[in-house]
């Protein structure tokens, strides 16, 4: 995503926060090499996750706020909390991996990957090679979601408002945790156990949204009702952004997402999309649905009949005019802020990129 | 370990400390059930291991010393300080249980175990119930790593002292992560890379005793002369510790200690006790012993065959004179601390039950 606002624009943003990130990782990994070369391993294996990707939003984000709302701040002055962000957004990357069994993660080895390769030196056996680099793994994303909390208390702001920014992260943290559970779990639990507006509260709109703009307006005292404003805003856009996020895992081109756009159907995720078709489905399209969903060795030809019976039965036009609902109530949330025309742009192009993402 | 100090007995403190941590579930149990049923289930999961056993001996210790150096602090002023030490505790065993594949903890049900049962109404497939479980212990134990640090927090001491305590708490977190992966690696790695005193120093004795004391002194502004002497204890009675335990493993009585007195030497587990055996023996005892050890299936009679290979070589002696080498320097530190000879029966005891515990 490629925002350009009149504050600071994601390219400067990024730049900033990769600095920072750099200078966190030597500082680590010098800390390490006290402990010897396995753990200096363990920190250069997470830092090349960081580093080969991920496009800063979450920072991003939280700056640009901090910014609409306190022109004259130094972003320097609070760096370290959108930093905390970003290692958080890691940290869970590294455990959601474990949870999926991935090894690749921005098109690198990610830190279990990276010791399956290193561990099979010495370990032969193949499922004790992936549980070995697994718990490896395990202890890369703990010791991220520790140093989030230290990150923040660097900032040089008032202690009060860095006892703030630190409850907002435990906030965030307690509640990705919780959605991270339940989206763990709706594959296999009874289906009305779980909404799935509670997860794209908790798993994304908690961290990915709420957590950086109200973190970053409480740092520039913003007025309380802004920061109101800016916490329903993002969960609006969480939920969009996460409705938006279905329809590309079936609907979308690969080459220009990055995702594939047969996994969801194939390893029959429980998305808006699937939820809208069984609203919608008469008998025999369930039926033919349902022949191809949750098949890992669905062909092309499979899918292809999977995503036509999504259309036929309205189950996607549902699913984007739901986006498109949410779009407009975020529209208004934007509105009712006291920020100028101009600075409002910032959560405008905010919510035309995150719910009109290419596809 | 029973601990009667004329300062505060570990009754007390347990007492303490647990009416803390049964208000801190109830808050955070209070605060899931915002996102659902599943939420509130992996929180009482936790608790009901953390209930279930753990004297809070990091917590006694952590008191303990506050008291001894500012005998006039109310200690509910760093209670939760204290409660934090536990919290990384029960993270560390929740993480270290999915790593060794153990589905107890205190003969009772760990979090994988109470998910292994709770999980298996919805999955069928072992390996996949297995893998669902440990993820949510994964879960489980991130959650209480990110509480740590707001616990501390919440402590009533100056802000410069907070901020102290939370330095601790963070290096800790670093150190025990990294103990926790030499450990892991010492199973498999090249001998010569890990050296088994560097495992001790930062799996066992940084967060269990360097942590609890150094921030225990710290809050109460005890001398910085003193704080550095019981951080050199510590790190000499978390290697003692070590040292003991090592022998219990294999000579202890299961009974007395709880702890199995066979399975280091199935699981040919890399301890002290092996490598001075390594150093004594010759090449016929090597032969035998390592006929035995690393063998899943060995009997009891094998078992007491490697037992008397490690006292015939010497290499049990040896170790207990190390231990006995710890305990002098280790009271010899204790004489050197400006307190009352009252107030050092606190770390004389403590000296005395963690190198000498009973086997």
């Amino acid at each position: 995503m490629q925002i350009v606002s009149t504050i600071i624009d994601t390219t400067a943003a990024k730049q900033l926060v990769d600095k920072y990130i750099k200078s966190y990782f030597k500082y680590r990994i010098t800390e390490a090499a006290e402990l010897g070369q396995s753990y200096v391993q363990l920190w250069e294996s997470i830092e090349n996750v960081v580093l080969a990707g991920g496009k800063r939003l979450r920072p991003f984000m939280l700056l640009a706020t901090y910014q609409a709302y306190n022109p004259q701040g130094e972003l320097k002055d609070i760096l370290p909390a959108a930093v905390a962000h970003e290692l958080i957004h890691s940290a869970m990357l590294i455990h959601d991996d474990i949870i999926d069994r991935d090894l690749v993660r921005y098109g690198v080895q990610n830190v279990s990957g990276q010791y399956e390769t290193h561990y099979s030196k010495f370990i032969f056996d193949k499922a004790e090679l992936a549980h070995m680099s697994l718990s490896a793994a395990l202890l890369a994303g703990d010791a991220l979601i520790a140093d989030a909390h230290m990150l923040v208390k660097k900032i040089n702001r008032p202690a009060e408002l860095i006892n703030q920014a630190e409850a907002i992260l435990n906030k965030e943290i307690f509640e990705v945790i919780g959605g991270e559970l339940l989206d763990v779990e709706v594959a296999f639990l009874p289906k009305d156990t779980i909404n799935l507006d509670t997860i794209a509260k908790y798993k994304t709109a908690s961290y990915s949204f709420v957590g950086p703009l109200t973190t970053g307006a409480m740092l520039a005292q913003a007025p309380e009702n802004d920061i109101n404003i800016l916490k329903e805003l993002s969960v609006i856009v969480g939920i969009g952004y996460q409705l938006r996020d279905d329809l590309i895992g079936v609907f979308g081109n690969e080459t220009i997402t990055g995702k594939s756009n047969t996994s969801d159907i194939k390893e029959g995720k429980r998305t808006y999309l699937v939820e809208k078709f069984e609203q919608l489905a008469t008998p025999q399209q369930s039926e033919n649905f349902f022949g191809v969903f949750r098949h890992p060795n669905a062909g092309e030809e499979e899918i292809a009949l999977a995503r036509n019976l999504l259309i036929e039965t309205g189950a996607r036009a549902a699913v984007e005019d739901l986006v498109e609902q949410k779009r407009l109530k975020a529209l208004e949330k934007v509105s009712a802020l006291s920020l100028s025309d101009e600075a409002k742009q910032l959560y405008i192009i905010l919510i035309e990129q995150s719910l009109n993402r290419e596809m």
